[in-house]
């Protein structure tokens, strides 16, 4: 099952430009970085200067343009991003420091801009230098190549292992101004709990100011991007980025102004919906798998459940069998971490309840038929303890993520 | 790769009955219990009231016969365990404690002992009740045909996913005395840090203080079966329990004994070399892996790092495919949630350093040749911080483990 479409908006008529916040630019090139045959680097650019704000891995291992853009993020000001895939220019020393550092000079050199402005990103294998010679090369073509129509290009040149380029655009109506709000990203492997989230850029020509963009972004990302998890590996290189750059020209949006909230929901609906489509890229993967906590003392407690079961190996591999085997499901509540009375628990398949108080209702072969028929499932937890809930995204475990993984370098 | 035998001494010599400690008896039965076709239920007795002691699960969510035997294990008396396979009598609520107290004396009265002698332990599938009838009419079967020479058949009985039965046997000097240890387990799934162990027994002949017996088991246990991992999942239902019958006629082993020390290495052996077999036997695996920490500031460091990169599903699928990719190594290092400087780590897989001072050596083709030549690797990794060390085992993780799991339950 590989989505190329979406029911939330993914690609939402990506082709026409009038999606497309206002003052972008963008363009792509192939420097073969990891093998060629496919476009690997590309530059995404806005006209004038743009806040800017950022949330990055939390791994103690950070590749080098993480600790490059974490140094500089704080100035809040930004005009370019350029990001390759192939390569994750991580675990390479202070050689890999030089490389991101000279991919940021070359790209603000040839764009005439301060290298301050200027984000690199990189996403793909860890450990092996940067081919710096091809990068060199492609940054001047990807300046005088920039222009309006490249996003989806974009998307699929920052992709690895992922199938399926991801896209959501949505409007905003600012007083009679309306204004655009786009988001691509990768994923497909190392995805995990607790990080920053994969490589995801959000665009926008909405004017916000620099702290609300940063305290948004932080909010939006803690319940999107970390409440996914395909693998339970979290990647040295994880790196959401938001621009934007008041091209609509109304008032800058403060944390407290009118419209702040529908730019939060805007966002939240954009890191949401990404992060859902990540998931459904999952490596390997053929179902969605929804997993909400019901009746915790508080979130942290639900989160923590839900992503216990999330990162079960044997619950995923159940779900991909088409086996409702809720005993799984409750070996992995019970080695969360958290406490709670296994003679309360109750366990619902979609609709139909497969455990009340601890134990089986004998409705297993319902839910089996309910597996079998549904791409898209959800495991929903009552531990019937307080009020508290939480909701993670993962997928099933399959013998094609076996060899994905297994086969990735070669 | 599905080992029949080992350099370690599994089933050495298991046939012969001089190998097996004096005075206790074995027995086997079908009870068609998951289904029919294969032994399925086991009884253990010693002749003579015994010392026992046990360690148990950590999961929150306990099976039945392993809340009785928490309950009673303090006494430190046994003489019998009874054991099924099938059905791990786990979330079964009121019913599951009723038939597993059903079973214990049962048994003991088929036994004339009392009760409280006799321990209980299922392991296979969660949720479902205990078929009560079937083991009902299996208890006098067993009791009836106790004998020397049910030890093999008592080890395959308990298997569920195993391909083969794990025992192994010591013989321990104490004076002009001879004593035999011997330990019988079964793994293969659901193996995971910070249990107690898979089922485990373990009997020998040497007389052992009690409190003595339970102290040894715990630390034995601490550094064998609680440093494996195969899936990251955690069991409702491990136990591992000793029985020390002091047939041999030796005073009683006490902590400050002469001979306490040869009596806790032969323990170390046993429990080591069980926990080195069910990694073996994990679900699909067809590699061993070693992971071992040094350089740490403390061994509860050192473990922790082990553990992130050996439940790492990147690092385990790398392996799998003769990768050599270290970077997903970092990476888990990275996420562990321990203090370090990515830049000083260095890592071996076998001799072959790949990683010095946190960047690649160039060596990765000599490491692939290395992975793919052995059945057992070995990831060395320093992290030059520290003195202190520990070693994790797993295995990789393979289509065969997916397949494995997703069918189990039809």
């Amino acid at each position: 099952m590989h989505y190329k479409y979406d029911k939330i908006g993914v690609m939402l008529k990506y082709k026409n430009k009038t999606n497309i916040p206002e003052g972008f630019l963008f363009s792509t090139g192939e420097a073969a970085i990891k093998k060629p045959g496919r476009k690997d680097i590309a530059l995404i650019y806005s006209k004038t200067e743009a806040n800017i704000a950022g949330a990055f891995t939390t791994n103690r291992v950070k590749a080098a343009p993480v600790k490059l853009a974490m140094g500089k993020i704080a100035s809040g000001k930004g005009q370019a991003i350029i990001v390759n895939s192939g390569n994750a220019n991580a675990c390479t020393g202070r050689k890999g420091m030089k490389d991101a550092a000279e991919t940021v000079l070359l790209t603000a050199k040839n764009l005439k801009i301060n290298p301050s402005l200027v984000y690199v990103c990189s996403t793909g294998v860890i450990g092996t230098p940067l081919p710096m010679e091809k990068i060199k090369a492609a940054i001047p073509i990807l300046t005088a190549n920039l222009g309006r129509h490249g996003l989806r290009d974009t998307a699929s040149a920052i992709m690895t292992t992922d199938t399926f380029p991801k896209i959501i655009t949505k409007k905003i109506k600012i007083k009679n101004r309306t204004g655009t709000m786009t988001g691509i990203c990768k994923g497909a492997g190392m995805i995990a709990p607790n990080m920053a989230t994969m490589l995801c850029f959000i665009l926008t020509d909405i004017a916000v100011e620099k702290r609300t963009l940063s305290k948004a972004l932080k909010d939006s990302v803690r319940k999107s991007f970390n409440r996914i998890t395909i693998d339970g590996d979290m990647s040295t290189n994880d790196t959401a980025l938001i621009m934007a750059n008041g091209m609509l020209g109304n008032s800058e949006i403060k944390e407290h102004s009118a419209f702040y909230k529908i730019f939060k929901n805007t966002l939240d609906e954009i890191t949401y919906g990404l992060s859902r489509l990540i998931v459904k890229d999952g490596e390997g993967a053929t179902k969605l798998i929804a997993i909400e906590v019901n009746g915790a003392a508080d979130e942290k407690e639900a989160e923590k459940a839900a992503f216990s079961v999330a990162n079960s190996k044997l619950v995923k591999t159940a779900i991909y069998g088409n086996d409702s085997n809720w005993g799984r499901i409750m070996a992995a509540l019970g080695y969360s971490g958290i406490k709670f009375n296994d003679e309360k628990v109750s366990i619902h398949l979609g609709n139909i309840k497969v455990v009340n108080k601890g134990t089986g209702t004998g409705k297993d072969a319902d839910a089996n038929n309910y597996l079998k028929n549904n791409s898209e499932v959800s495991i929903l937890i009552n531990l019937n303890k307080g009020a508290a809930s939480a909701k993670v995204l993962t997928c099933d475990l399959t013998e094609e993520y076996i060899r994905v993984n297994a086969e990735y370098r070669t």
